[in-house]
């Protein structure tokens, strides 16, 4: 079992910037996490950041032939992009989408997600944990279908 | 550390209807589960469900000097109980929402939480395992405070 | 066949108040005129009123087993509670509103219904005689099914 | 006593058409019943079907003089025309809105209708026993005016 | 100089039906009052009165050869008839829309007019006299033009 | 009988301004018509131009008891302004909104109107003609009334 | 002179739950102030605080035999329970809404009130002051009645 | 193979009326141009004008026994007629969307098409070039259904 | 303490005008209440009515040194005046609104206010009982700073 | 060349009022400046607060003789004045719309202007620097054209 | 004559990715087809796909001097990209817009194009016959130039 | 002191595209004047032209170490990109969004901005003045810090 974990635009400065938002852990830091959790679930991942849509899409289109499933953290293209939308419908694998910070807590237009109805689930607010928590939930969710 | 877990209005049908869209298991199974991890976390939980919004206000009031976190799957109260976000606010602990499914999949009205803003995080999609993230994610952030 | 009749919040009072709007009839002389016609119609019925959303929600489940067809005017909930909807949606059982008003010549918020959509019809104007009109069409879909 | 009924646009199709929508019986079949329902009842009623707004609106006007009440199914027209909802007003005859689909559970531009707000009453989705509904409904209004 | 006087849906029913909203005169009443008028303003009339969109389209189009100028009371179709508005840009001739009753006392729906930015100008609220000072601003720009 | 005619902002500029959408009359001339017709009416009138919303509210007030009908070009007032809409509503004293130019044809802020709801009706586009044809209506329903 | 005084949903923690947004009373403290008030005023009053919104519904239905007037504080029903409205409607007893906190300087959703159209009228931002204007205004407007 | 070819309001007017905005073909030009096109790609065609929603519903009725596919010019009724979206779904013909102009550079109330959504797609903008690139399209598509 | 008392437009009709709505007290009736509770209250009060929004601007300004508190009536100026906010918030005093019917039982325009977000708190619909209440509230806010 | 400054309302309250907002310059501070940068470019300025519209409407108006420019700060009426933006249409003198504080980082109602689609341009956030920002572009402006 | 014609985002997966909304052809068999019509048209063409807006927005920036036309099918960036449309805008060419799908049967945010309304027009739902309709379209319209 | 200049997409064609919309200037002589003004206000600068989102983020995010203010004319993703206002949010840099053209004059999809909210302030109109003036208006900021 291989999984895609995609980081978002701006999710390289984590730990950097808004430390109230989004909490102090670098990327790297999460990475390592999620690299932990995967080698006690025997899955496989890959792992990529990019701040460039087209890149995020076509890392997406990727997944037909490679990876069992997606989890991403769409940042700021979670409101904007009907692109990675339709990437992730194109490749008819299931994908889990996450936040650090709670969106619902914040602006308005972080409210609306292209992505989500697509998805298997989402999970927002609960800083680097949401990825743990994400990957946990493909991973169960590819092992029970 | 003691949790409230809380059930919404009709989760008491669970496994009986529409397993299609909430899964097979039933309350009962999930509450098991949410047992067993609960002693894996050593943590204690009371969980209880009403379709009632008034015994959940007051549930969630004895929160105030009962228990250390709430986890709640607000059903149908999700779209349409301010009176549950004000006793979320009120009892000031920190809340975890989940759903069963994936409510940005579904009807329109369904997209808007008034319980989400003031809790720490949503969890929504993945079925029972959302009760299951959701135990997880609320007692880390508890640990971690 | 067994049908579960309901009356929603405040149609207690009926005869009561605002004559001009829901007629002259006390909710006991229409309860008479729905037994009366079981009778004729040869199904049995069961009539329950409650001001209280999780009451009906509650009553509603119960038809899972004990009831063929539901019949209900929901008043006020009709336009506020996902929770009644939801309740109709998991009993699977076929469901007729009714209103004693024409709810589309009063206010706005009056127009929508989060319960019509998941009901077989709605017929809303006739006073006391949407209940009649409403049981008639329940039994007969009931037979034709 | 008698009785206008009218049939909107695209309603001579009946049973032919989307019969999973509006049900297996054509035109025909349901003005058969409305005659037969008509001498139970000992009114007179006369049948009307037009794809034109305008022949509706004509035949509307002619209740001035030669009817006591008017039951429309305004098909399409419901959500267009606000010429059948001002010759319904011209008139002052007591007015029945008829649909054999649930409006409700179809597409939201189906959910406004011009006409009911300035008829005594609406019966939607019965197939066609919306009309026996309320050729009923009509009568017995009539009668204890 | 030959203008057309176009009298829309319902307008044949004018003082017999709500005399309160619309006054007490007949439409015979008013085209006698528009046709002295015109006699006294040397300008030739020709008066239409239908309940029918496409009829009063082509009589619209007919002005292209026959008619300098257009005065309409389109009724129901002001606020639901394209069609109506494309004819008039089509024939290129000037346009007066005309209300018996002030539309932006009465319904929400009816205060935007499809037709209004396509005219000269509009004549709301002033009953049968909306006709007659209609007829002398569309005679009084045609001679100042 | 006395008539009060208000001039709202900016009309002081009239013929100077913008002559493609008002006509090239200046406010002068206007009133002179305004005179003439009065003289022909047998009808008293008082002319006021201002740029203040308060000097416009104020001189309404003062139709109390001075004057019978109001003629009013409420300029940019007629969408901004509830207190002139209150004062005309105070008074009691029937009321014409006129527009130099076609407002239904100018920007979308510019079709709703607060006054009109309360006047006796509207006449818009007609440029100087339009205060004429809005005397001759006011005059002609205060002699009718 | 008999007065029900209702306490919506939360209030119970009142002095409690966010002393910044309501005030350090507790709900003992403004009974006992509305108490000392009444006697002065020289009133009867009962008290009643209910999370539940059919408990509410059922106090104020029995205003019908018992009350002269209601002062009600519906907390977070003032905005999702057309029950409660619909209830003060049939009692038609008059009523004054009050709020602690000035809810037009708070959330968006906390700005529209179902209830306020059929009241007297309402008082809010006062903290515990509010119920007690609201006595004083209710027991006003019920001697000069 | 048989198709319907449907030209909607006004189009008689074609290459007479408003030439910069739909170009200077005559209705009669594109009629010969169709029947060019018919001949070459074998199938028979027969043409209807009408400035008649009702008209154009029978029209389309009438292709439920006598066409293949339908290629439909709806121009105002694109946006106002619910009655011809229903005509089509009703007769379950292929039937393709033209215009000559380009609808989403005009008017914000042409953007919408109740028609669309049920034809298998729509051309948009290419003057008389929209009906060939019409036919064509509709023709491949009944040849490779 | 000193407490500057302002009256909106056109409330120098009080009593006058639309005594349904507003009650028969005149405006001097309640400056007269007012001076009588101000005694009570030892507390100086300046009264000032304009039908100006400046000079009511000016007015509050001039509360930075001269004033304790503002009560204010700003009649229609509530729902369009961003400049009386301002002011009010300049000033850094204690604001509090009345009106005096209820503004959430008349027009949809009228529900919104400006100023209620930057005040302590509103009252509305006691008629001149509305000053009397704010007052009193005005003056308990200041007395327990 | 000569420009007409304006200052809307509460301005003449800069540097007393909400320094965080507006920052600590009075507005004779911003003069002092505007004066300073006007001698440099050699343009004549002429300056004047008003917290009145029509005052300031008035302003403008007379730039029709004596200003080749307007530099206009319409504070809150920015928002609210369409008498404002016709003034600026009808003298058709080039305007620059400056603001002290981002509005667009404020309250939703604070960005629209009615005014900046009638201006050259508009400059917004930088305190007093605006104006000097403002009064270079102007000059600037008409120098170049 | 050299025609620009571009895929947008996802279009590479053609053929393989939903082939129930986009049909059965691979992206190269839809420039195969392009191609072979290409040659029938004496026309030269490039294609290009990218899943990139800023690559898109590029190349079509380079038709300024090496192509008379763009062709485009920009999927997902119809409905989020103003950059594209400023491109098209920028470069003065005419563009034809091309989709696979129906774009109006589908999601609601699906149906607004910012690129349609500066195109020459839309072709929506033939699937790659889209493309080559569209490419007779355009070279006809630069024919008739 | 060092500034990061960015010009966004399509801003490569200024001067030769739409020279009525945004001037006669190419992007180098825009630079031109930058690198004068930056020489005489003593400040370093860099500029960067992108037509891609992600460029322009990355060199945003490398701010953060090597700039001390930002200057942007995100041209298209002004109003479709939350990538760049998360940038400028997580750099915490003060950052000035211009525009050449008045986007308030222009389509009301331009008139919203994601980046103006968390900008120091936005200069709009005054073509490659715009950035002319903001740079003063960054470098007057960071001086005053």
């Amino acid at each position: 079992m291989k999984i895609l974990i995609l980081h978002g635009p701006n999710l390289n400065l984590l730990g950097v910037r808004e430390t109230d938002k989004y909490g102090i852990q670098t990327l790297d830091d999460i990475n390592k996490d999620l690299k932990r959790l995967a080698l006690q679930l025997k899955v496989e991942i890959e792992i990529y950041q990019s701040n460039s849509e087209s890149f995020l899409v076509e890392k997406i289109q990727s997944a037909t032939n490679n990876f069992d499933g997606i989890l991403i953290n769409p940042a700021a293209y979670t409101h904007t992009s009907i692109a990675l939308r339709d990437a992730v419908v194109a490749v008819k694998k299931p994908c889990v989408e996450v936040h650090l910070s709670n969106i619902y807590a914040r602006e308005e237009f972080r409210h609306n997600s292209y992505l989500a109805p697509v998805c298997i689930g989402q999970i927002s607010g609960f800083e680097h944990r949401s990825y743990i928590l994400g990957l946990e939930a493909l991973v169960n969710y590819l092992k029970n279908k």
